[in-house]
C-alpha cells in the first residue's frame, strides 16, 4: 500500500506572512483542470460540472460587481446623510440628506436649492434661532461633537473587531497580489467593518477619502465569493487573478497601480465585473443624475497654447507636493510605529478629529465635505451660479447672461473667497500628512485632489484677472480679446487636481483615464497629460516611489516592484546562501538520509524547503522539498505505514533498491518532490535573477556551477540585497 | 596580447528572420549604462553625456510624436483632397476638397452647406450639364477610372519600391516587438511608400481604413530616430521599447494589442509620444473644429434598461461577423498564397477597386468616404439634420423642433435610406473579405465600425419605429411614452461598431477606450461594455483567435501569444531536442577541442550556438557560446593571433595549463561564454517552459537531469510543440 497515492488533506495552504510560489499554483491548476477536463467525457453529472468550473470565474465577478457596487451606493448615501447630519436634520423625514430633503419639498425655488425650511440646522431646532453668535456657536459645537463621536465610533470598531480595516488597504493588497498570503485581511468581519468604519470616518469630515478603501472592499468582496468556488478557494494563484480582476472593478487603475502578476484573460474580467458594478451603482443612483461620473464638468471654451505654461507650473506643485507629503507622511507614521504614538490610537484620532473640525467649521471651503468641495472647484461660472466663487462684476451693458460669459473682473466675493482658498488649502496640506496613516480607513485620493483643485483654481482666477486687466499684454494679446471668455478657472483646478494625484499616487496613464472618469471631460486630454508628465518628472527627481511603495516599504512588506530597475553589477554568487563563513547548506540525499536524520534536520533549522541532491560528493541536484510537505509526510508515514522507524531510510529516487530483510521498511518520498526547481548559474547577473523572480513569481531559486550544487536565493534575499546596494537597512524586510 | 579583451565590432547583431535574446540584450544595456555612469564622474564632457544618453529616450519620443502626428495630419488632409477629387474639383482653388471648398465659399447657406457654384462635379466642368442620365454616366466614369488610377499607382509603388509597405502592418509589429528581426519593414522606403500609397489606397475607395497603418508609419518613426542615438540603434531590446512606445501613440491600443514585451517606464513614454502626436495634429487641426475626435457625438438622451436586449444582439452580430470575417479572410489568403492568383497582386488590386468602385458608386452610403458614413450613421438626427436618415414626419402642431425631439414615425426617405443600408451592408461585408490582405496598405478598423454601424443603425431604426407604433406593449410602456425621445438610433450604431470591432480584433478594454477617443462619448459606457463582452464570448467560441494573430500563424512567424494558455501535460523532456533517435547533442568540452573541430561542427551544423560542458563524459555544463560569436572570434585568431593554428585547443576555462612548448598555441574563449545559460530540469511540465519563455523573452533552454545536461529547447520548438499540441501543422513554424 503506497498511501503517498493520496493527496494530503492540506499541502496547498501556506503559513500565514509566507510567500506563495506562482509557478507551483499554476501547475496545480493546470492539473486540477486536466483532471476535470478529462473525467467531463464520463458522464452528464461530470460535464455539467466542468462547465460550471468553466464558467465559475464569471459567476464570481458578476458577484463581486453587484456587492461591491450595492456597497458603493449604499455608502455614497450614508456619508451624504452623515455629513448632512453634523449641521442640521430633515423635518420631513430624518433619514433625508440636505439636498434630498429640499429636493423633495415644493417651496424651493432654483436659485435658492439649498434653504427651504424643512430642513433645520440645530441651533435653529433647539432654540428657534437660526441666526446670531448664540446660535452659530451652538451649531460649531454640535459639529465638532457629531464629527469627534463619528471619528470615535469608527476606530473604537476598528480597534475591536478588525484592526486590518484601517488604512487604505493599497499597499496590503499590492503586496498580497504579488503573492504574500496575510490571514484575515480580505476576511469578512474586516469587510463589514471596514464598510462601516468608512462612512463614519468621512462623515466625521477628517481630511480622507474613500476611493483606496473602496478598492479594499471589493478586494473582500472577491475574497468572500472565492470561498465558494474551490476553484479558487484552493489555490492561491487562482484567487489572486480574483483578487486582481475585483480590485480593477470600480477604480479602472489596477492594470498599473495594483496589480503584479496580472494574466490578460484577468483583464477581461475586470472589465465584466466593473460593467456590473457599475450597473448595480446606477440602479441605486446616488448621485440623483443617471451619470456614472462623479464630478460632471462641461466647459464651453477650449484652451490656447499660452495656458500651457500655467498648467505646467501646476504640474511642478504637484509633484512637489507629492513629495513633501510622501516625505513628511512617511517620517511621521514612522515615528508613530516607533515612539510612544502608536500606543494611543484612539486618543490621536480624537485629538486630530478635534483639530480637523474646529478648524475646518469657520472656513465654508473646509467645512463642507471634500467632494462637494472639488465638484465647485471644478465647474465654470455659468449665469446662474450663486456661490461666492462666481461674484464677478457684470457688464450692466450687457444682456441676461449666456453660456458664452466674456472674462469679467472679480468681485469682493471672489477676492474674499481666494482668501479662504488659500487657507484652506494650508490646512489641507497640513492635516492629511498627519490624517493618513491613523487606524481608520481612509484614501488619498480626494484629500490630494482637493489640494490640487484649489491650488488650481487660485492660479485660474489669478490667470483669469491678468488676462481681463492686462490684455494689451503680449502674451494674451493673441489669444484673449476683451470681452472674449478665455480662461476657465474650473479647467485649471482639475488640471490641478490631476497633478496633485499624480505626485502622490505616481500613477501614470490609468490617472488620465481616471480624471476621465471622475469628470467625463475628454476634450482636455492634452492639459491633463501635461501637467500629470510635469508632476510625475518633479516628483521622481526628488525619489521613484510613490506613497503606497512608500508604505510597502516602511511595513516591510516583500513586494518586488515592477518598476525598480536593478542596474548593479552584482551576481548571484553574492546574494546566495550560505556566505562565505558560514555553515554549508542543508540539503538531503536521494536516498542515504534517514527518518531521524529528516527529523532532526526540520527541527535544528526553519528554512522553508530543503534541496534533494544525488549524493553529498557529487552534489548534483534532482528536486526541491517542502518543509511543510516532509513534515506532514514523515507523520502520516509514522502513523499510518508500518515498518517506518526512525532508522528508515528515505528514498527520492525512482525506484528502491531491493533491502536485505534486517534493514527497516524503507519510506518512498519521490512524490513531495519537486523534480523541476528552478535554477540559476553562479555567474548569472542579479539583475537577471530579479527579473526571473519578478516575472516568474518564485519564492526560491538554487544556485548551481557546473551541475553542482552551491546554493539557494529566496524572495528575501532578493529584496535584502536590493535594499543594500539602495543604502537602506536589509533588515527592514521582515516576512518570508 | 590578448586581443579579446576588446569587443567584436558587430557581435551584437542578429541575422535576418532570427529571433533575439531578451536577457541579454538587457545586460548589455545594463553594462553600457554602467560604463557611461561611472565615466560620468571623470569629466563635464561625460557628464554630459550621461544626461544626454539619460534624455534620449524621451528626445525620441519627442521625435516620434512630432514626425507621426504631421504625418497622420497630412494623411488627413490628402485623403479628403483625392477622394473629393473622383467627383469633382473646386474651382476656385484646385487643392480644396469640397469642403473647404464650399466652407470658404460666400455663397453657402447654412442649410445647404454642401452646394456652392465654386464646387464643380466633372461632368459639369466638361459639359456644362449637372443633370441627366448623360452627366450621370460620364461622372460614373470619372468615379471609376480616378480610383483606378489611384489604386494601380499605389499597388505598383508598393511592388516596385517598398514590398514591405503592404497590409496593416500590425502582425508583422507584433511579431517584431516580440523580438523577431525583420530587415528593412520598419526602414525609411516603407514609411515614405507606405504614407504616400496609404493616401492613394484609401482615397481610391476601397474598403480600408487607416488606421493599422498609422501604427506602421508610427514604427517606422520610431525606428528611423532610434538610428540617431547609438544606445538604441546598437540594441534590439532598447530598440522594441521605442517601437512599442511609438505603436502606442496616437492609437492607445499599443498597450493590449501591439504590445509583448512592455516595460513600465514605457507607458511613460508612449503617454508623452502621444501627448505630442495630439498636439501637432491639433495644430494641423484636419478635423477644423479643434476637437481631437474623429466623430464627436452628442446624444440627448439616456439608455434605458430594456435597451440592453437590442444592444446584446448586436455584441451577437459583431461576434459572427468577426468569425466569419475571420474566416473567410484567411481561407482568401491562403488561396492567395498558394495557388496562381498570388502571382498577380497588381491585376487582383485592379480588379477589386473596379468592383468595388462600380458597385459602390449608385448607393450614397457606400459612394462616399467611409469615415463619413460612420459619422452620418452615429449622429443624433437633430433638428437641423437634412441628410435621407432623418426624414421624419414631424407633428404638424409641435412648434420648431428644439433639442429634445420626440420620437416620430419614420418618412418615405428613412424607408429608402433603411434598403440601401442593408444593400451597403451585405456589399461591405463580402468586399472587405476580398480586400485585407492585398498588396496595399490596408487598416481594417473603419471597414470593420462601418459594418457594424450600418448594422447598428437598421437595428436602431427598427426599434425606435417598434416604440412610436406600438408603446403600449409591456416592453416600451415603462420608459417609453408617446412623445418621448426614447430611443436614439445614432447610439445603436456606436455600439454596433464597437461589437463588430471587438469581434474582429478581440480586444478589450482598450477597444472602450478607443471609442471614447473615437467618439468622445463616455456616458456610454455600460451599453459599449455590454456589446463588447457578447462580442468577444461569440467570437471566441468560434475561435480564440483574432485577425491579427490569424495571419501571424498563416506567415509562419514565430509568435508566442500571451493569451494561448498552455495546458497539456508534456515536459520538457518530450519537446527537446536531440529526440530519441537523433545523433547525440551538438556539445563543445571545456578544455578539449580544437579549433579544427570547432571550425567542423560549424560547418556540420546550422545551430545558432552551442552547450559547452566540461566533459563529454561528466556531461556537466558550464555555458552556451552564439554560433556568431565563435565563427567571429576563431576567424579573428587566425588573422591577427600568431601560432593559432588547427590544431590549437579552444579553451573555455578561466585558466589555461602549462602547455609544453611544441603544443600550438592554445584559444582562450571564456569571453565569449556565455557563463549563464538558462536551464531546466528534464522534469519541468512544458507549461512552465512556456512561461519562461514568453516572460522572459528568451531564444533558446537547456535541459539538464541531476546536472547533466541532456538537450536544448528552442523556442521554435517551443511553438512547433504548441501547434502540434493544437492540432497544426509543426511545419508551418517558418522561421528561427
Amino acid at each position: 500500500m503506497d498511501f503517498l497515492e493520496e493527496p494530503f488533506p492540506d499541502v496547498a495552504t501556506y503559513e500565514d506572512f509566507h510567500t506563495i510560489d506562482w509557478l507551483r499554483e499554476k501547475s496545480r491548476d493546470t492539473d486540477r483542470h486536466r483532471k476535470i477536463t478529462s473525467k467531463s467525457k464520463e458522464s452528464i453529472w461530470d460535464l455539467t460540472k466542468s462547465l460550471l468550473d468553466a464558467w465559475s470565474g464569471w459567476v464570481v465577478m458578476l458577484l463581486i460587481g453587484l456587492l461591491s457596487g450595492t456597497l458603493a451606493g449604499v455608502i455614497d448615501l450614508a456619508v451624504d446623510w452623515m455629513t448632512d447630519l453634523k449641521e442640521g436634520v430633515c423635518l420631513s423625514a430624518f433619514w433625508y440628506s440636505h439636498e434630498q430633503c429640499c429636493w423633495t419639498s415644493n417651496e424651493t425655488t432654483f436659485d435658492d436649492r439649498d434653504k427651504c425650511p424643512q430642513w433645520q440646522k440645530w441651533a435653529e431646532l433647539m432654540t428657534g434661532h437660526s441666526e446670531g453668535a448664540g446660535a452659530y456657536v451652538l451649531n460649531y459645537l454640535l459639529y465638532v461633537l457629531w464629527a469627534l463621536s463619528f471619528s470615535f465610533l469608527a476606530v473604537s470598531l476598528v480597534r475591536v473587531f478588525a484592526p486590518y480595516a484601517c488604512g487604505s488597504g493599497i499597499p496590503e493588497i499590492k503586496t498580497i497580489l504579488s503573492g504574500f498570503i496575510i490571514r484575515g485581511y480580505l476576511g469578512k468581519w474586516t469587510l463589514l467593518i471596514k464598510t462601516v468604519t468608512l462612512v463614519l470616518a468621512v462623515s466625521s469630515g477628517l481630511s480622507l477619502g474613500k476611493e483606496g478603501p473602496l478598492v479594499h472592499v471589493a478586494c473582500c468582496c472577491g475574497n468572500l465569493f472565492c470561498s465558494l468556488f474551490s476553484k479558487y478557494s484552493k489555490n492561491e494563484g487562482k484567487r489572486r487573478e480574483v483578487l486582481s480582476a475585483a480590485a480593477a472593478a470600480g477604480v479602472l487603475f489596477s492594470l498599473e497601480e495594483v496589480s503584479y502578476y496580472f494574466p490578460l484573460k484577468t483583464l477581461w474580467r475586470s472589465f465584466f465585473a466593473a460593467l456590473v458594478a457599475a450597473f448595480t451603482l446606477r440602479s441605486i443612483n446616488p448621485f440623483g443624475n443617471s451619470r456614472l461620473v462623479l464630478f460632471y464638468v462641461e466647459y464651453h471654451t477650449p484652451w490656447y497654447m499660452a495656458e500651457l505654461v500655467p498648467f505646467i507650473l501646476l504640474g511642478v506643485f504637484g509633484g512637489l507636493w507629492g513629495t513633501l507629503f510622501i516625505r513628511a507622511n512617511i517620517a511621521w507614521c514612522r515615528r508613530r510605529k516607533t515612539t510612544q504614538l502608536g500606543k494611543y490610537p484612539v486618543l490621536e484620532v480624537i485629538a486630530v478629529t478635534a483639530i480637523t473640525a474646529v478648524l475646518a467649521y469657520p472656513n465654508p471651503y473646509t467645512r463642507r465635505s471634500t467632494s462637494e468641495l472639488i465638484s465647485e472647484l471644478f465647474n465654470d461660472c455659468g449665469a446662474l451660479e450663486s456661490s461666492q466663487l462666481c461674484d464677478y462684476i457684470n457688464n450692466p451693458n450687457m444682456s441676461r447672461p449666456v453660456d458664452d460669459i466674456p472674462d469679467r473682473p472679480a468681485g469682493p466675493g471672489v477676492y474674499n473667497a481666494l482668501w479662504q482658498l488659500v487657507l484652506a488649502l494650508v490646512f489641507k496640506i497640513v492635516i492629511t500628512i498627519f490624517t493618513f496613516g491613523m487606524k481608520i480607513p481612509s484614501g488619498l485620493f480626494i484629500p490630494s485632489m482637493a489640494v490640487g483643485a484649489i491650488a488650481g483654481r487660485i492660479v485660474g482666477i489669478a490667470v483669469e484677472q491678468m488676462a481681463y486687466h492686462h490684455h494689451d499684454w503680449i502674451i494674451f494679446k493673441n489669444w484673449c480679446r476683451p470681452g472674449a471668455d478665455c480662461v476657465t478657472p474650473g479647467l485649471y483646478a482639475m488640471v490641478g487636481a490631476a497633478a496633485c494625484l499624480g505626485g502622490v499616487t505616481r500613477m501614470t496613464v490609468s490617472l488620465v483615464v481616471i480624471m476621465f472618469e471622475l469628470t467625463g471631460g475628454l476634450e482636455y486630454i492634452v492639459p491633463l497629460m501635461a501637467a500629470a508628465v510635469t508632476s510625475k518628472w518633479v516628483a521622481d527627481a526628488f525619489g521613484k516611489e510613490g506613497i503606497y511603495e512608500s508604505h510597502i516599504q516602511l511595513n516591510g512588506y516583500p513586494y518586488l516592484d515592477v518598476r525598480d530597475e536593478f542596474t548593479h553589477r552584482t551576481l548571484a554568487a553574492d546574494v546566495m546562501r550560505p556566505r562565505r563563513n558560514d555553515p554549508p547548506l542543508a540539503v538531503l540525499t536521494q536516498d542515504a538520509t534517514t527518518v531521524e536524520d529528516v527529523e532532526m534536520l526540520i527541527k535544528d533549522t526553519d528554512y522553508n524547503g530543503f534541496p534533494v541532491v544525488v549524493s553529498r560528493d557529487s552534489e548534483r541536484l534532482i528536486g526541491f522539498v517542502q518543509r511543510r510537505d516532509l513534515t506532514l509526510a514523515i507523520k502520516n508515514a509514522r502513523q499510518k505505514q508500518d515498518g517506518v522507524v526512525s532508522s528508515s531510510v528515505v528514498y527520492f529516487t525512482e525506484d528502491v533498491p531491493q533491502l536485505p530483510a534486517s534493514t527497516p521498511q524503507p519510506l518512498k518520498l519521490r512524490r513531495i518532490l519537486n523534480l523541476s526547481p528552478f535554477t540559476v548559474t553562479d555567474h548569472t547577473p542579479m539583475e537577471t535573477v530579479v527579473d526571473i523572480f519578478r516575472k516568474l513569481g518564485l519564492r526560491q531559486c538554487l544556485v548551481t556551477r557546473s551541475g553542482r550544487l552551491l546554493g539557494i536565493i529566496t524572495k528575501k534575499d532578493v529584496l535584502r540585497h536590493m535594499a543594500q546596494m539602495m543604502n537602506q537597512d536589509p533588515e527592514s524586510i521582515m516576512f518570508n
